[in-house]
C-alpha cells in the first residue's frame, strides 16, 4: 500500500507549522515551521511605517500563504515524499482573526487604496482595539437579560467577531463600506484555496456568537447596541454553512495547489480554533477527558454529551470541538506568564533561572512555605471572567525566599485550575481524566506535579511539541474519508491509531493533606478579592 | 568659663556609643563607639561553645563594660578633653535586657558554675525564648478581663521582663534559685558604677509591667499566671525607686570612674530606652510633636499631658519618657527591613541597588502603580499588635516593575505610620509635628517625602546619626543640675540649645489625591486581613 499520509497546517501567533502525519502508525514523519514575515503589527502599520492605535495587533494575510506554502514544502521534502502521499489537510488557526474582504473575495488590505489603513488589516486575536465596544455590548446584554450570554459564561470578551466589526463601523466606516464580507481568516484561505464558502463551525460558535441553530444574536438586541449592527452583521456574516472540523469542507483547487504546493482535488478538513485542535491531538475523542494546554496562558476543553449551562467558562458549542459533541472551554488568563513575570521581569533572570528554581521550588515540603498567591496577572478569564483582577500574594515575611514565591506562583497556577475543574463537576460535567500538552507541560515536570497534587488526579502529558498541528493532521485524515484517510470518525482515528508518547504523573500522598488546607483558604481569598470586594482590584486598575 | 560636656553612652544591640555633647553650643565633640566583644550570641554560647536552643539572643554582661570604657577613653581623647570637662553621664539602653545578678549584685554568668548556663547570661531585648510564656500570660489576663492590658495596647510581648522572668522559673529552676535579683542591665550598670539601686522608669513603665503608682500587676492574676510567681516576682524584683530618666540616680564611684576613666561623683542619669533617648535627642521635650525612629523597625513616640486609653499601642508610662510626661510608645515591627528584604533577599542585590530602586521609584506619579500592600513582614506591632500577620502584595500584573513593587512597599510602611497617626488622634492625642530620626530618616529622602505625602504633614528630618546618645547626653547633662549643667529641666535644655541639623520635608500636593484614594483601599485591606478575616494569615503561619 502506498503511503498515506495527512498534512497539519497550525497557524500560530508569530508562524504557521506543517506536520505529516503518518496514518498507517501515527507517527509524525516532519514539522516545518515558518515565521509570518510580518510577523504581529502591535507598533507600526508595515505598509506606511504609521504609528498604530494602543492595543493593536494586526496581520497581513499575504504572509499565511507565503509561510504556509514554504512550510509545506519544506514539510514534503524532510518526510522525503511526493505531495501525492498527502491525502488530506487539516488547518487549525488562532480565533477570532478576522479580516475584511472586498466583493471578489479578496482581502482589503491588498487593494492599493486601502493598503495604509489599518481597519483593513487582519485583527489577529489579541488585538484589543475593541474593549469599549466589549463592554457596550455585554452591558446591553445585561440590561435585557440576554439567555445567549449563559453560553459564554455570562461576559462576551473584546477579540470576539462582533466587538471586532462593531470597532470598524464606528472608527472606520469608509472600510466597513468598502468591507464585502468580516470573515475568519481561517475561513478566507478555505475559501481561497478551495473556492468553497463555508464557516469552521468551532471558530463561529465560541467566537461568533453563533448558537447551535446556526443564529446570531436577537435582533433587538443587536440594535440596541447599535441600530446599524443588525443588517450590518447580515450583509458582511453571511450564513454560510457551518461546518465542524474533521468534516470535508472542499478540495484544493488550482490556486490552493499552486501556493502549497500538493495535489488539486486533495480534500481541505473545515477550521479548528489551535487550542481546540490539541483535543484530537492529545488523543481525545470522548466526552470525560480533559484536556489542558498549559502555555503562557492555560485552556481546558472538555467534551460533553450534553448541553449544561456553566457559569463562569468561556464557552460552549455544539460541535465546537469534534462532531457529536458540545464542545467546553475555560481558561487561564495567564499561567507561563505568571513564572516568567517573576523570573524574568521582576528577578531580571534569563530563561535558564527557570530550572533552577523549579529545582528549588520542588525540593521544599509542598504548601507548608506559609504564601498563597491568586493567579490574576492577566486578569481571571474562569471562573470569574473579571480581566480587572490582578495578582496578589500573602503570607510574606522577612524569611521568605525566590523559590518559595515561586512554588507559590506555582500552586496558584494549580489552584486556579483546580476551581475550573471543580466548576465542571458542580455543573454536573464528568471529568474523569485530565490530558495536558504545551511548553509548560512538557517543559516543566513540576507543574504538572504540583497540578496533579492540587487537583488530587493524574495528569497524563503528552510529550510531543506539536499537539494543535497533530489534531489538525487528524481531522484532515478523517475530512478525506474513510477510502482515502483509512477511518470514517475521529473516535475511529484515534482508536487505530497508537497514542502520542506519555508521561503519567501521579499525585503524591504527603502533599494532599498540605494542599487541602491551602486551597480552602485560597477559595476564601480568592472569593473575598473576586467575588464579594472585587471593587478593590478594580479601583487599583483604575488609579493607573 | 571652663568646658561643660555631657557623657551619653548609648548601648545598642552590637555596639556601644560615647558621645560628648557640648553644653556651651549643642555640638557634638566627639562620638566613639566600640563593638560588643561577643556581639549576640544566638548560636552558640560563648564559653561552652554550646548550641543554643532556637529563639536565643543572649550578651555577655562584662562586654558592656569592657565596651564603654574604650568608647569612653577614645571620645575624650578626640574631643581633646580632660575627665573633669565632664559634667554629667547618661545612658540609654535596649529593652527589655534583663540579667539575673547574685546575692553580692554580681551577674550569675560571671559565677564559675554558672558560666556554662545560657539562662545566666543577659536575655536581649530580641531574645524570643520567652513566647509560650507571653501567650500564656496574655490568655490568662484576659480571660480575667485584666485591665493593666489596656496600658500596653492589649497584648504583652515575650520581649518584656515578666515572660523572661517566667521563662527562667520554668526552664531553669536551679538559676532562679540561685538569683537574688533580676534586673535590666542598665540598672545594673547604674548600680555597678553609682552604689545606688534604682529602676529607670523607662523600662520598667514599657517593658516591666509597672504601673503609675509603682505596682506590678495584682497578685491574684500573678498566681493564675504561676503559682511561683508572685513570690518569685516580689523576690527577684524589688521595688527599687523608680527614677525618671534626666533625674540623677547616681555618681559615679571609685568602680564606675575606673571602668569609664572618669571622675568620681560625677552625676549619672537614670537610664533610659534607647528609642526613647531620640525624643530629646531630636529636641522634642513638648506634648503634641511625634518622634518617628526610622530603621529596620519603626518606633513612634509622643508626649502627652494627660493619660488616656490607647488600643493597639505599646504602651503608657507616666515619666516614662521625660519626667512630666506620659510618654505613649506605637511601632512598626517591619520598616526598612522590608526594603532590605526585596533588594537583598528577592532580587538578590547589593546595598548599591537601594539608591537605584529609590530613584526609579521616586520618578513613577505618586501612587498610580495600581500596587498596595500590608507592610506585615514582621507582624503587626501597632494598632493590631499581631505577631502572626504577614505581608501582602495586591495589583501585581504582567507589566508590574520592580520599582513599582518598592514603591509600593514604601507606601505600604508610609500607610501604616498614617494609620499610627490617626489612631493617637481617635484617641484624643494631639499629634501636629512629627520629628525623624534614624538611619532610613537620614539616608532615603524618597522615603520620607512619602510619608510626609501620604501622612499629608510637614515632616522634619534630624540631618544627624546619633539622636539617641544625643539624648542619652542631654538627660546626663540635665540630671547634673542647674548648677553644673545649666539647665534645671529638659525643656529648658532643649530650648536653651540650638536644635540638630534639621531638615524639613513638605507634602506634594499632586500626591494627596492619589494617596487619600489608595489610603481608603488600605484601610479595607487592612481591616480585612488585619481583624475580620484575620485567621487566615494565621492558619498560613501554622502551615509553616
Amino acid at each position: 500500500m502506498s503511503q498515506r499520509l495527512s498534512l497539519g497546517l497550525d497557524f500560530g501567533t508569530e508562524s504557521v507549522r506543517a506536520l505529516l502525519l503518518d496514518l498507517a502508525d501515527g507517527r509524525e514523519r516532519a514539522v516545518a515551521a515558518e515565521p509570518f514575515p510580518h510577523g504581529v503589527m502591535d507598533d507600526v502599520l508595515a505598509r506606511s511605517g504609521a504609528k498604530l492605535p494602543p492595543h493593536f495587533a494586526l496581520q497581513n494575510p499575504r504572509d499565511y500563504i507565503e509561510a504556509a506554502g514554504r512550510a509545506t514544502r519544506r514539510a514534503l521534502q524532510s518526510a522525503g515524499v511526493d505531495p501525492s502521499a498527502v491525502i488530506g489537510i487539516g488547518i487549525d488557526f488562532t480565533a477570532c482573526t478576522p479580516l475584511p474582504l472586498d466583493r471578489r473575495g479578496e482581502p482589503l488590505c491588498f487593494a492599493p487604496e486601502f493598503e495604509r489603513e489599518p481597519h483593513a488589516y487582519v485583527k489577529l486575536w489579541k488585538h484589543h482595539g475593541a474593549i469599549s465596544e466589549a463592554e457596550h455590548m455585554n452591558r446591553v446584554a445585561r440590561e435585557r437579560g440576554e439567555s445567549f450570554l449563559a453560553r459564554y459564561g455570562g461576559t462576551l470578551s473584546s477579540e470576539w467577531l462582533l466587538p471586532k466589526l462593531l470597532e470598524i463601523l464606528r472608527a472606520a466606516p469608509h472600510v466597513a463600506a468598502a468591507t464585502a464580507r468580516f470573515v475568519e481568516a481561517s475561513d478566507w484561505l478555505v475559501e481561497r484555496w478551495t473556492g468553497q464558502r463555508i464557516r469552521g463551525a468551532c471558530a463561529a460558535g465560541y467566537k461568533g456568537l453563533v448558537d447551535a441553530r446556526g443564529a446570531h444574536p436577537n435582533g433587538a438586541y443587536l440594535e440596541a447596541v447599535d441600530p446599524r449592527l443588525p443588517a450590518e452583521l447580515a450583509r458582511l456574516v453571511p450564513a454560510d454553512p457551518l461546518v465542524p472540523a474533521g468534516v470535508v469542507a472542499g478540495l484544493l483547487g488550482e490556486r490552493g495547489a499552486a501556493e502549497l504546493g500538493l495535489l488539486r482535488g486533495t480534500p481541505v478538513s473545515a477550521p479548528i480554533i489551535d487550542a481546540h485542535a490539541a483535543v484530537p491531538g492529545c488523543g481525545v475523542g470522548r466526552a470525560g477527558t480533559l484536556v489542558a494546554i498549559l502555555g503562557t496562558s492555560a485552556c481546558h476543553m472538555l467534551l460533553g454529551e450534553r448541553e449544561v449551562s456553566v457559569a463562569g467558562i468561556q464557552g460552549v458549542v455544539r460541535d465546537g470541538i469534534l462532531p457529536g459533541f458540545f464542545g467546553y472551554e475555560a481558561g487561564q488568563a495567564g499561567f507561563g506568564d505568571l513564572f516568567g513575570w517573576f523570573v524574568e521581569r521582576l528577578l531580571g533572570r534569563d530563561g535558564s533561572a527557570f530550572a533552577e528554581l523549579e529545582q528549588r521550588a520542588a525540593a521544599l515540603l509542598p504548601g507548608r512555605h506559609g504564601l498563597l498567591a491568586l493567579d490574576w496577572w492577566n486578569g481571571n478569564r474562569s471562573i470569574l471572567i473579571d480581566p480587572e483582577l490582578s495578582g496578589l500574594i500573602v503570607g510574606l515575611d522577612l524569611s521568605t525566599t525566590r523559590e518559595q514565591i515561586y512554588a507559590a506562583l506555582i500552586e496558584a497556577a494549580a489552584f486556579g485550575t483546580r476551581r475550573i475543574l471543580e466548576n465542571f463537576e458542580e455543573h454536573g460535567l464528568r471529568c474523569d481524566e485530565v490530558r495536558a500538552c504545551g511548553g509548560i507541560a512538557v517543559r516543566s515536570p513540576f507543574v504538572v506535579q504540583t497540578l496533579a497534587d492540587i487537583t488530587a488526579r493524574t495528569w497524563t502529558v503528552i510529550d510531543a511539541p506539536e499537539t494543535c498541528a497533530r489534531g489538525a493532521a487528524l481531522c484532515g485524515a478523517v475530512a478525506a474519508g474513510r477510502e482515502r484517510g483509512g477511518f470514517a470518525t475521529m473516535a475511529a482515528a484515534l482508536q487505530s491509531l497508537p497514542e502520542p508518547p506519555l508521561r503519567r504523573v501521579t499525585p503524591r500522598a504527603e502533599a494532599r493533606a498540605s494542599y487541602d488546607a491551602l486551597y480552602a483558604l485560597w477559595r476564601e481569598i480568592h472569593d473575598h478579592f473576586g467575588v464579594r470586594a472585587k471593587h478593590l482590584m478594580h479601583a487599583l486598575r483604575q488609579l493607573r
